[in-house]
């Protein structure tokens, strides 16, 4: 039987309509639990669940109601029921008085108790979320909508309002951000470092930023954008206000962009402006298959855990060409006694530069494009009555050594193949024929020089001994012939414009009014961010036709 | 001023080659050094590179040649540097004869000293590769020609022979192999372990290999196939014996297969081999862009890491399975609060099954094919009036308890978001819920769950707690969703045929009969590897019309 219970001019926010549900549920003798406020959309709710009790009628959007389907058909269930909602609800305002930051009952009043706010959490019930949403952005806050069933009409018109303000609307629908470590709804607590994330993909961001701490990284923030703002009616409007702010962000060194595939004509424009950018980045938009896997500086991934790990590897080779001296030449050369391995390196560097490698390698040259070479000196050409420099590295050290008349090579790449076969000392080898080009090129010509070692700590060898050998020449060390090849390009690219001061936003630990759910609160509170709750509730009573009486008054 | 040197009847390996031509760079006097064999392609590169002289008229392929351009004029020169290499000659062939192994003749008296040969390794001159690989074959030796510049025709009848046999034939120009941790030619020390590699790829082999053991997996055997082997004209025969092999091995859980592009026939032969076997394999096709992730078991990577990365990871789920309980259930349902986590494993999982996932997700159900479900549970058709599941774990945890009706499912797939704003214990929640659900069910219908953990040590759930509680309910936590989705795929898969026996050739550490370069003998034995060098000569001086009048009287 159907009990109904309606507390009038009560309005909870809908955790606290959990709890309450759940106290209810607990019930054995309880089949069923609906607890929602007295919205049109939540009443249909109610009649299309079979949940409906004419005691509902009457209720407005203020108005808590609740419905159980209970094995009692005692007409005294519902005064039970509602005697212990409102001890419960009595127990929870208890809890929120001693909350530990200030409660405001209107915009104006939490403004005044927080006059730094830049940011407001807005998750009050989606049908009210445009109105708080407006009344910040006029007051210059940057905006987070949580609230879901915002219209679309709604939407662009906030986010025509931000974009004229020079702010931005994170949302609706934006479950997760993380702003200098102020987590903004659903957030997951995540070191600092190098990498600022932009996404329509709550979950997506919470799980590759989770990925990045796990594989040692961190980022700067993490800009949520709301599912539908990369559709076509929207435009990307928010995307493209949180990638001009991280571009500005000298903290961000490297981007990662989450969304599912946007609309063609915002994936044209988001792809643009980070290849404008200019910073190394990583777009995944989930569930597209990737072609190429990188244009430019921008490199794609096709799931969440590959678009966290080369994040981490972007950053991890921002961090090494710090430490790399900056060259004048602009052109690779990569000189390989591994056939592979040389196949490889001319492969991924084509793609790099969007040049096609020839089936055909005319002695040995298997990449020949733009000025950079990548050559197999194993190749017969090299190898007719000469031993293969995997076994005597003299062949390929006397083509190392013309490269001092080169000054336009900025990268020297090269493979170091250990194991049973070869030379027992081939680290040393290159480690003598590069000082002697450093020499010979003079201070005037730098040059990085990029080695990857094939090989185990059980070969011949000596992996240890080796890898110090190339250390100690100044010879940079890949983890892979892929990880070489980034780091080759990345070396002779053009660094993006160091960027002067992050935008405002950036620039510290955010200060937020939070509307709707006071959980938010709670956790701002205790990552120290400064926060004042805002304890909304719909005007005149959820009356739409008052609403906006009184909207024609203000 | 060019001097030259023939010392006739002076067969000489590469290797010592190498050696003379560095004690003789060493002279300051000496500007350029060539020493080679003087077989007639020898002859032309003295002519081509300038360093032809008309004492090398008379040579044969039997006579070493020296020719060295030096400052010195005084025709004493060429005395001195005689002097100087059969005194080198002399301290090499002393060296030699200490070394450990026995050395034979010819190849009778190779078998004799070694009666259980089974390998034999060439890596004479190209041009007389033939004549042993072909005895070797037909004395039922599996045979790797480390040689190249062995013809193309030759290398069919060769590999048209060793198939007749059943044998195996690597290369030529095959630079790499491990039988068993013997080092075939060039090859590093890497750990015994479950993946078996296949490949035409020499450095390809020693990069994936290396890389293998730094991600601390092993492997069973790397079997070498030469460059030529994929081409449409070979078709692939050693390929489809190496394959062979390993899917007969019992060891060789997963398969690597490396290759430049093979020919479009060979190619549709190799997956369909690669796919008949069912072993989980990941294929290389270097310089080949990726479009499907993975073809039923066979999955493509783009890259050598890549591919050591991705191998390690379906050996350490094969040993995964093997501590889970086999399924009777063949599907999978996924169930996800977090929207992006079930489109990705949607996308992930519609790959593996070679469908489509809709654009449209009615309620939620991100993927429905097959019998398999994905399904987002923050779709709004289940937070209608209820909070979402990251919130309040209770409407997940009902739609769990619905599995004890539907015994078809094998794998229930789920992800646990921790982090500020969800749940304080979903862990726990869960754990309650699978233990209820596996009551239901009863040991007739043994489940498999798996989750994935987005979160971070710095989230107030406390992750280790989170973990904990997963695993006491014998939930298995995959690092990623893509992991998720690989270990559940692999969990419904039908078990590939277990192989008995591995076939002689993998089936012990191999005996080797080696013809060519010493020093591939002394690392067999470094190795413990059983081998006897076989001091090979070209027959009747190198005079190629005495060696067919011989070849007839045979």
């Amino acid at each position: 039987m159907l009990h109904a219970v309606v507390i009038k001019g009560c309005f909870q926010d809908s955790v606290t309509l959990m709890v309450v549900s759940r106290d209810l549920s607990a019930n054995p003798q309880v089949n069923r639990v609906s607890v929602m406020m007295g919205t049109p959309a939540n009443k249909s709710v109610f009649r299309e669940t079979g949940l409906w009790h004419a005691a509902l009628d009457a209720a407005t959007p203020n108005d808590l109601c609740i419905v159980v389907d209970s094995e009692a058909s005692d007409p005294a269930t519902a005064d039970a029921m509602a005697e212990a909602v409102s001890a419960r609800l009595a127990e929870l305002a208890r809890g929120k008085r001693t909350a530990g930051y200030p409660v405001a009952r209107s915009w104006r009043r939490a403004q005044q108790l927080l006059p730094e706010a830049n940011i407001a959490l807005i998750s009050v019930a989606g049908h009210y979320a445009h109105e708080p949403a407006r009344q910040a952005l006029e007051s210059g806050c940057h905006v987070m909508i949580f609230s879901d069933n915002v219209s679309l009409e709604k939407e662009i018109e906030l986010k025509t309002l931000a974009r004229e303000k020079g702010l931005l609307l994170m949302g609706p629908d934006c479950g997760t951000a993380i702003v200098n470590q102020a987590p903004l709804a659903f957030a997951n607590r995540i070191p600092t470092g190098a990498i600022g994330v932009v996404g329509a993909a709550g979950t997506g961001i919470q799980e590759v930023t989770s990925q990045i701490a796990r594989l040692g990284g961190g980022i700067t923030h993490a800009l949520g954008l709301g599912g539908r703002d990369l559709s076509e009616r929207v435009g990307g409007i928010s995307a493209l206000t949180a990638l001009d702010f991280i571009a500005q962000d000298p903290a961000s060194r490297v981007i990662v962009f989450i969304s599912k595939p946007p609309a063609a004509s915002v994936k044209e424009r988001i792809l643009a402006t980070l290849q404008a950018i200019g910073k190394p980045a990583v777009a995944l938009f989930l569930g597209e298959r990737v072609i190429a896997r990188n244009v430019g500086n921008v490199h794609f991934t096709q799931t969440l855990d590959e678009t966290a790990a080369l994040a981490v590897e972007l950053a991890g080779i921002d961090s090494r060409l710090a430490i790399l001296p900056d060259v004048s030449g602009t052109t690779i050369c990569g000189l390989y006694c591994g056939g592979t391995l040389a196949a490889e390196a001319a492969f991924l560097l084509a793609e790099r530069l969007a040049v096609e490698t020839d089936a055909a390698h005319p002695d040995g040259v298997m990449l020949h494009a733009l000025g950079h070479r990548i050559i197999d000196l194993g190749d017969d050409s090299y190898t007719r009555g000469r031993p293969h420099p995997m076994i005597d590295p003299s062949s390929r050290n006397d083509v190392i050594a013309k490269l001092s008349d080169d000054p336009a090579v900025g990268v020297l790449l090269f493979d170091v193949v250990l194991g049973y076969g070869g030379h027992l000392d081939p680290a040393g080898e290159l480690a003598r024929a590069v000082g002697e080009l450093r020499l010979a090129r003079g201070a005037a010509a730098p040059l990085v020089v990029i080695a990857t070692l094939t090989g185990t700590i059980g070969d011949p060898q000596d992996l240890a001994g080796q890898t110090r050998a190339l250390e100690d020449a100044g010879i940079t060390i890949a983890e892979s012939v892929r990880a070489a090849v980034l780091l080759a390009a990345s070396a002779v690219s053009a660094k993006p414009a160091s960027a002067g001061e992050a935008p405002p936003l950036l620039r510290e630990t955010p200060a937020v009014i939070n509307i709707g759910l006071r959980g938010f609160a709670d956790d701002l509170l205790h990552n120290s961010v400064r926060v004042v709750h805002q304890q909304w509730e719909p005007a005149a009573g959820g009356n739409e036709r008052l609403q906006r009486l009184l909207a024609q008054l203000n």
